[in-house]
Parts: structure tokens; sequence; C-alpha cells
């Protein structure tokens, strides 16, 4: 490795405290993260393994053979399915998971309440081309959108090829017309390409409304070529009337374009969407604790969420979530009492709007955590390490980055700025960890019918317990401020 | 290449004439089976290559840019979509073929009426699991089942781990029960699993009626892990009550089976499936023929089918097929007249009971074809050449083997015996070749709603096109008899 190709991970942030100098071309990224490692107690180990911390141990073990995380995401998926947020269903899935958590040890186990208004997918989902072209196509409803009514919307759809472009389309210009917006989303590790080709769910709706259409179809926002369409929320912007918008799959959209090179005269649709808003209803967060030996110390907490779409069995979003934190906890308490507590929080109605993570920070805002990170892309490997505290406790972040090293972790200069369920943290403005997961194939099953236990591959899990496992035992038992502040 | 291996490979068939010994260990089987090529003329071609064949050059040129396959195919699932047998979808998909085969320069086009019992799959699919753990699963019909009513069918689901075990099930058994059957099918490069593993579609609903059973789901006929349930065609045997029969994505299948796992009572389902006979109604065969110089000669025979299943759009069954066998028969017509007519055959309801197959045998008969072949496998690579007249006639077997051993063809000592839509092949006893496609994910797709045009692999389809195009281009020019009877 030259000093060139050293200096622009350094960059990237990928290298964050490694010498340039005197490295052998085959010393690896990871050995050199190692490198910043504090010397530490050595402790023999069963089978003669040596481990430099007791917290490798745990981790190591879960690596090998982690049965926690899969044993709930299996469960709940199984037994409970699809956990629409408010509905039911997700209280049959928290009314699960308080179950799980009381059998499996957990202290302090309970679901706390919040009201929300709550939005039901309906049961007719359809969009029929009507002409030139005949034919029907998959689609399903983006969240809290309105009905189209029962007899659904018939009318001409007029194709965007970016939101940019639906951006510049004449106010008034779609009066009366369906809107469909594209994107050239394709996978990424990082999920970069959610935040950035996602704008055509978060805002196409609300822009096209404002245009005047009665109705959006949009491209799935996703990566896969499946007949699976991405539901996912969307809020029309203050002011703007609410209109009917539904995902087409991708191969629906692909032949939908396909569709309009064809075409000579206007592409007509019958589009039919049932969603309800069926009022106030109770979701809630689950929650259950590891107790540490000195309960004046602000806990650590793990987050995930326990809701779903409706669409999928909610395994990979975010069941396996769920199972990795449950299952990191659950093996450091194994070794033996923790100095803080571990709390788990499995928030309620993330998917539709964070209502879980935001009734949390409110009713416990004023009890400071420790440190907070969250497990929801999925159920493959971790990546990348990243802390908001790099800079005011740069002891420990190389602690905590050189620690997962050896399960292919690297560490970045990325400032961690967490999940969607712990608002708390950054409310509190408390240390945030990132255990940044890889997102190649996230976008083929988020939000679809296809997010089901069969796509976990156990040996990723069984990665992310490791690392979870690693670096709460260290975090759990760390005396000082994690924040260093 | 030991002897020994080549021993094994000759005892499969894998290589027919080919000499064993003072081979050098780098000779492929291409290259074996080139060895029994007859001497041929050379030819100068544009560019400054040499070929033996003046078919290889069209082939040659198929095979690096042929657009006609994927203009049918492409126009086909974009213009018609899904053409379920019978219905106006079907007739709208044959009125497309028959324009578009008029436009290509076939001569003599034509919809070859007949009337057939018509069946459609009706709007409502649900399976939902009532108890112990209540959950959506993703259901669909199986073709030619009655329907469940729009009130559905309640009853305790019993498991079967094959279609032996239902078998073994006593009489009266199943009485008010839904049963379930799975199997173990996995990808297969021949296709041998689905006839193996089929049976749970093809023969289970049958059994299951027998046994008691008030309906029957199963295990999708496929090796995909999608929410895509596999439809197919069954039929009960004289004197057996038709029972509704629905066919679960694999994924929903997993689940299931978890539950019977999982569940310390029954397992519950609510079935609601309302597919409709609605009668007779017409169908048809759209032929078109490139005109031979001799048409006293039998023509040969170049078959595909034209409907597919509602639930998809037909792309790599048989849109793909259709347009292969389309491509062919044009690239030779392009390089000059061929001496025998070369007659396509795009049978009409295929995927219900091949129909199309049987009445075009009646209509015709009395008037010999020269050999027929079929492509109804999807778009993958083809890799194997079979023919029925490899003893009768060797030298022409050994010369079509021959000719398309560079597009990576093996020979075969499997005797062919031709697809679902060349009957009258079998009925008149003639020449059939059967030019085998990779199947290894064609059951990933086959029959559900991921049969898209997205699935289709250009170069794949290309190499399709090749074969069939040298293939066509020497029996089209062959004086004698084909089968050499």
């Amino acid at each position: 490795m030259s000093k060139h190709q050293l200096r622009r991970l350094s960059d990237a942030g990928l290298v964050a405290e490694a010498p340039i100098a005197s490295i052998a071309m085959k010393t690896s990224i990871l050995a050199l993260a190692a490198l910043s490692l504090p010397v530490a107690a050595f402790a023999q180990v069963p089978g003669g393994g040596v481990y430099k911390y007791p917290a490798q141990q745990m981790a190591d073990g879960a690596h090998k053979g982690d049965t926690i995380a899969w044993d709930f995401v299996e469960g709940i998926t199984t037994e409970v399915g699809p956990r629409q947020a408010g509905t039911e269903a997700e209280k049959r899935g928290r009314d699960w998971a308080v179950n799980w958590l009381k059998e499996q040890g957990f202290k302090n186990v309970a679901d706390e309440p919040f009201m929300m208004n709550t939005w039901v997918p309906g049961e007719v989902h359809k969009a029929e081309i009507i002409s030139p072209f005949p034919q029907p196509l998959v689609v399903q409803p983006l969240g809290g959108t309105p009905s189209t009514g029962p007899e659904g919307i018939t009318a001409e759809v007029v194709e965007f090829g970016s939101l940019a472009a639906l951006n510049e389309a004449p106010e008034g210009s779609l009066k009366g017309k369906i809107a469909y917006v594209t994107h050239a989303m394709t996978p990424s590790q990082d999920g970069s390409h959610y935040g950035y080709f996602g704008g055509a769910r978060f805002v196409g709706p609300g822009l096209a409304s404002q245009k005047g259409a009665m109705a959006i179809v949009i491209k799935s926002i996703g990566t896969d070529q499946h007949r699976n369409p991405h539901t996912g929320v969307i809020r029309f912007p203050e002011g703007v009337t609410p209109i009917p918008a539904g995902a087409l799959t991708l191969p629906d959209a692909a032949n939908l374009e396909r569709m309009f090179d064809r075409a000579e005269g206007p592409v007509t649709m019958k589009l039919t969407l049932t969603p309800e808003w069926i009022g106030e209803t109770q979701s809630g967060n689950v929650v259950g604790e590891i107790v540490g030996k000195d309960p004046s110390l602000p806990p650590v907490l793990l987050a995930c969420h326990i809701d779903s779409w409706w669409n999928g069995t909610g395994a990979f979003d975010d069941g396996a979530g769920c199972g990795i934190i449950s299952a990191a906890a659950l093996h450091v308490s194994h070794y033996g009492q923790p100095l803080r507590t571990i709390r788990v929080l499995m928030a309620g109605a993330e998917e539709v709007g964070l209502h879980g993570s935001v009734a949390y920070s409110k009713a416990h805002i004023d009890e400071p955590i420790a440190v907070a990170y969250e497990s929801d892309f999925g159920a493959d490997r971790i990546w990348r390490f990243e802390s908001n505290f790099r800079e005011t406790n740069p002891e420990l972040h190389a602690k905590l980055a050189a620690s997962v090293a050896r399960f292919g972790v690297a560490n970045s200069r990325i400032v961690a700025t967490g999940g969607a369920d712990i608002n708390i943290a950054r409310d509190q403005k408390t240390a945030i960890i990132d255990l940044q997961q890889d997102g190649t194939r996230y976008f083929d099953l988020h939000h679809t019918p296809d997010d089901t236990l069969d796509k976990i591959d156990i040996d990723q899990l069984r990665q992310n317990v490791a690392v979870w496992t690693q670096v709460t035992a260290i975090v759990a038992n760390e005396p000082g401020s994690i924040k260093g502040e």
C-alpha cells in the first residue's frame, strides 16, 4: 500500500489514526486500526485461546454460534408476521416481544403505551392500463396516502424522468392527471442512494398535488427486479391536499416506461387504492433491561423497532435488529453483571413517522442515557464503526473501533448521528454510535412483501451480534462518561 | 481428460461419436463433437472470417446482434401483457402476433380458431392463518380449480411432507380439512426436478380430494425465494370431485411449515379463491410461413405458445420462445429463399392443457411435416442438442450437432420427444429436434408474477436465436428425408 493510497483512505475517513510510514504492502486496514490499541490485560479462555478483553470472549462466542437473534426474528415473523403500526397486529407483536424478553431473563420489561393517528392500507390495490395497451400493473399504496375510493380514478398518466423534472412542471399543469415519477437508484453499500433517489417518494406526492395532479404513482424506491412494490411513509406539506399515491414494482415501472416510448397518444390508467385513516389508536414502546451493578450510572440504550409494514413479515426490517440488540445484551449479561444498565428499546410505530421514538424521548427526557445505538438496516454484516465522540473521547473511540476490527469492521471519521429510534440521544445530545451494516441488498427487500425470514443470512446475522456484543461489553463496563465531555 | 472421464461422459450420452484415444487433456467436449464433422465447402465472409457453411454466417450474425427476438418479446409483453388462454387478452396477443408476423414479411399468416372450455382466475386470492398465529399468506389458484366461493373455506390444515405421504393418508382421513403438501425441489439444468417434484401440483389436488379434503394448498412448484405463487394447470381424474387448490409462495410455505413446528394444536386457515369456468370461448393458433423454393417438400415446423398465465406477462414463458423461432426463420430467409417452407406455429391455450397443439394436429394431420422443434423453456442458453433421428439419419444428426458446437451446445444420445406444442410431430411420427435450454433459473420464474421482460438476458436470447438459425438453415435446405426412414 502506497503513501498515496493510505492518504486517500485517510481522507475518506477510513483510517483514523494509522501511522503512514514503514508499513509493508500486505498490512491490512484492519491491522492498521489495531496499531492504536491501548495495552490491555490478557486472559486465558477455555480451549487455550488468549483474549485481550473479556468482551472478546463473548463476542467471539456470539460470532460462532449465536442462536438468540435468530430465535427472536424467526419467532416474531412466524408467530405474528406483519405488524402494521397502531393495529392489533402490532399489539400482538409487542405482546410477543414482552413475553420473549421476560423468558430470556430481561428485567423491568414493559410496553409503554402512546396514542397515534393510524393509517391502514385497505384491501384493494390495483393499477390497470386502460389504453393504449390494456394490462394490469402491480401497485401498493404509499403509507399515509388517501383512498381513491373503491371506484378508482381513471386519468391520463404524465411521465417524469426524475423528481427534478416534476418540480419543473408548471403550476396547474397536472390538473386531472396522474403523475408518474421514475428514478435511477442502484444498490449502494452505505445506502446513500436511498436518501438521494428516495425523494420521488418523500417529496413527489406533495409536489404532484401542488401541480394539480389527482394522484401519483412512482417507480418503487428499491433496487430489485421482482413484482414487489416498495411502500414507505410520506407526509404532505402543511396546506397541500393529500392525493392517492402508489408504488409500482420495478418491472411494472419499466413496462409503463416502455409504454410511454411506444404510445402514440396518451397513456391512461385506472388506479384503485383504498387505504384508510382509522383515527386514534394505541401503540407502544417495548423496553427491557439488563440491570447494571451501579444503577446510578446512566444506562446504555440499544434500539430497534417492533412494527413493520403490512406487506412483508418485518424480518429484515426490523425483526433482525430487535434480535441483534437483544442477543448482544444477553451475551454481555451471561458473562457477568455489567457496570451500567443495558436497556433495549423496541420502538413502536417507527415506519409511519417515528411515533415511538418521539414518545420515548418525551417520556424519558429527564433520565440521562450514556450512549445510544440502533440496529435498523437489515441483517447483513457490519462494515464500519462510527461515533460522535471520536474527538471528545478519542481513547474510547479508538478502543471500540479496534475491538471490532477482527470482525471486518473499519474505523471511520464520519460523525455518528444515530437511527430513527434514538431521538432521545439527539435530544439529550449524548453519545451515539453507528454500527453501519452492508446495505447492498437492503433496498431489494425494504418495505416489500419479500421482507421474509428466508432473506436472512445467519452468518451475517451472527457477525452483527458479535460486533454489538463487543461494543456493548465495553461501553456497559465503562465507568467514565462515554461522550467524554 | 482421462479415458475413464470420457467413458462416463459417453455413458451419459454427452459425447456421441467421439474417438477415445490420443486426446490431449485440454481438448474440450465441443472439439470432440467437431471431429465427426463432414468435410464441407469453405466460404470467405465479410471481415475476413471463414465459414464452413453459409448457415454459419446467418447464425453468427444472429449471435452477435439479433434484435428480432427481443423486438417480439418486448412488444408483446409491453403492448399486450398477460394472455390467459381463451380470454380477450389472449385474443389481443394473437392479433398482435398476426400483425407483427405480417410486418416482418411472413406469408400465409393466419389465426386458426378453435373452441375451448375456459377457466379464469377470478379476483380474490387469499390465505389467512386464523390460529394459532394469525397472519396473511400469499396464494394464487392453480389452473382449472374451482372456487371456494367469496365467503372462503375455514378449516384445519393437515401437513404432508411429500406427495408420497399424502398418498399414504387413509381414505376419508382428510374429511373437512385443507391438505398442505410440500416438496424438496431444487434448481436443475435440465429441469428434471419439475417432473419429479411437480407431482404435488399435478396429482396432489386429485389425491387430496380422494382422501376427503375440502381444499388443498401446496408449496409452489418452484425454486425461488420470493413472494411469487407458481400457478399451473391441474386436471382432476374422472370421477374425482374437483376441490379448490392454491399455491403458496415458497417463503409463505416455509412460514407455514414453521407454524406446524411451533403450534401445539391445530393450524387453521381461511382460504378464499374465486376462479371461474366461464364456458366455451374461442382461442386460436397463429401461423405464418417463409415459403420455400419447393412447396412440394414437407415444411419444417418451429413452435412456441402465444398464451401465458394471467399473473405474469409471459416473457420467459413463452414470449421469448415465439421471438426466438420467428427470428430464426427470418434470419434464414434474409440470406435467401430456403428449399423447404419454414412454418412457425404460435399455439394458443398451451398452459391450460395444450388445446392449441391438439387442435393444430387435428386440423393438419394429413399435411406431412419434415421436422418439428419448439422453444418453450425460457430465454437462457441452449446447452444440448437432441434428435429422434440419430440412428436413422446419423449423418444429418452429426452435422447438426457439430454445427452448433461453437455456441456451447453439446451433442447427446437422448432421444428427442419434443415439446407441448408439436403434438403433430408425435402424431405423424416424424422427425423431432430438442434444443435444450438451461433451466437452472427457469423455475424461479415459471408461472409467476415475476415472468417479466427484465428477466431476459439478451446475450443468452441471442445464443438461442443463433442455434435455432443454424439448425433451421440446415434442415430447411435439406432435400432428403430428415428422419431418414
